[in-house]
């Protein structure tokens, strides 16, 4: 794993745990206006419409509309399922933006001070610019910059988003890691020739649903950003 | 000055003093390789070819190229006419790399810091996206995030680079504000609905150029980043 210059990380589920995050703002918004849901129901249907969504745009049947837009107008539907839309606009407001308001996992922070020492470090995310900031901001991650599908334009696993550290930064595809919980987007990544780093998150998507380790598909495979540091020392 | 949300910071002069970092450069460049040279003289002339650089660019006589291009390019014209041609391609490299290598002025990484925690801050320079991040990362200064001209392909006073914040952030230019020590910055910003601070660099082309307070065009004029935190409190 020598010669590794930059390394870029997906987001939701592998730094943050949108899950608990968006269940716990659920929890706020009804106990604020008096509406009882099933939150965490709400929470994975809400992302259940983040890739069809993002799917519209990367197919051109809309035109470009970054990850705010696409959580707003996926809460509009959502709502009118749950019978909830007599939510205020201000309230629809701050419901959207609990996006940006996601706790990290209890490695991430640590594991990022680390790896910036001696890497470039960034988000490689289909969050936009404004969300990943605000959430950088909150959560104390010390990203050294923000990088976004939004600056591109086009969503992951859109070739130029993986593309886009080694341009900007003159590197070569095997110089930059792409460090994620997902397999598919570090198949993806791999394709491009970026190297690849899968972090296990076992509770991403709630307690009652089991996530499978890869088998040694990836260049690295770990429990942590933490182990991920070590494992580049 | 309330309602404030970003700032965005012209760097070269402003955050960072470009004139003695690209002077040691030189000196050391001259002593590793027995050349002789007016340093100072040296770093000015490359400066001089900032604006011209860019110009070619923002009138579509060149094509897109980034600051580390045109840095490069003004680097070999001007070797010629120092008689300094015979200089490796490792050290035309290194000597381009400068521009990253730049120390902050003594009060910008405290301001900056002070300015982080009620705001979003960020550069809004010519320089590119890995200039102005390995900058970031040797001089500590502490970017929430990085903008660049070379994130529009649109060099400043082009009007994209102004409204970049605004756009990505869903502000009104009015609660942005574009720092800068160059009077002609700031007026193109304001022309934008951006509002503006002034910081006195009275260093910046060396000792023996006079540099003028302007005459209360500006929001606010300061001597220091820390005093700009101040009047924004």
């Amino acid at each position: 794993m020598n010669g590794i210059k930059a390394l870029v990380f997906d987001v939701f589920g592998t730094v943050v745990d949108w899950r608990s995050g968006i269940v716990r703002a659920g929890e706020e918004l009804g106990a604020r206006n008096g509406l009882d849901a099933d939150w965490a129901d709400f929470a994975d249907r809400w992302r259940g419409r983040y890739v069809p969504s993002m799917n519209r745009v990367r197919t051109g049947e809309s035109g470009w509309k970054n990850l705010d837009t696409l959580h707003r107008e996926s809460l509009e539907e959502l709502l009118a399922e749950f019978g909830l839309e007599s939510l205020s606009e201000a309230e629809k407001g701050w419901f959207t933006k609990a996006w940006h308001r996601l706790d990290a996992w209890p490695d991430s922070v640590d594991g990022l001070r680390l790896l910036r020492r001696e890497h470039i470090i960034a988000p490689l995310s289909n969050g936009n610019v404004a969300l990943l900031t605000s959430m950088a901001k909150r959560a104390g991650l010390p990203w050294d910059l923000i990088l976004s599908a939004e600056l591109v334009r086009h969503y992951k696993p859109d070739p130029e988003t993986y593309l886009l550290m080694p341009t900007l930064f003159d590197l070569a595809p095997e110089e930059v890691m792409m460090v994620a919980a997902h397999p598919s987007d570090l198949t993806e990544a791999a394709g491009h020739g970026l190297r690849t780093a899968y972090v296990h998150r076992p509770l991403e998507f709630g307690p009652d649903m089991e996530v499978r380790w890869p088998d040694g598909d990836f260049d690295v495979e770990v429990e942590s950003i933490i182990r991920l540091a070590d494992a580049l020392k």
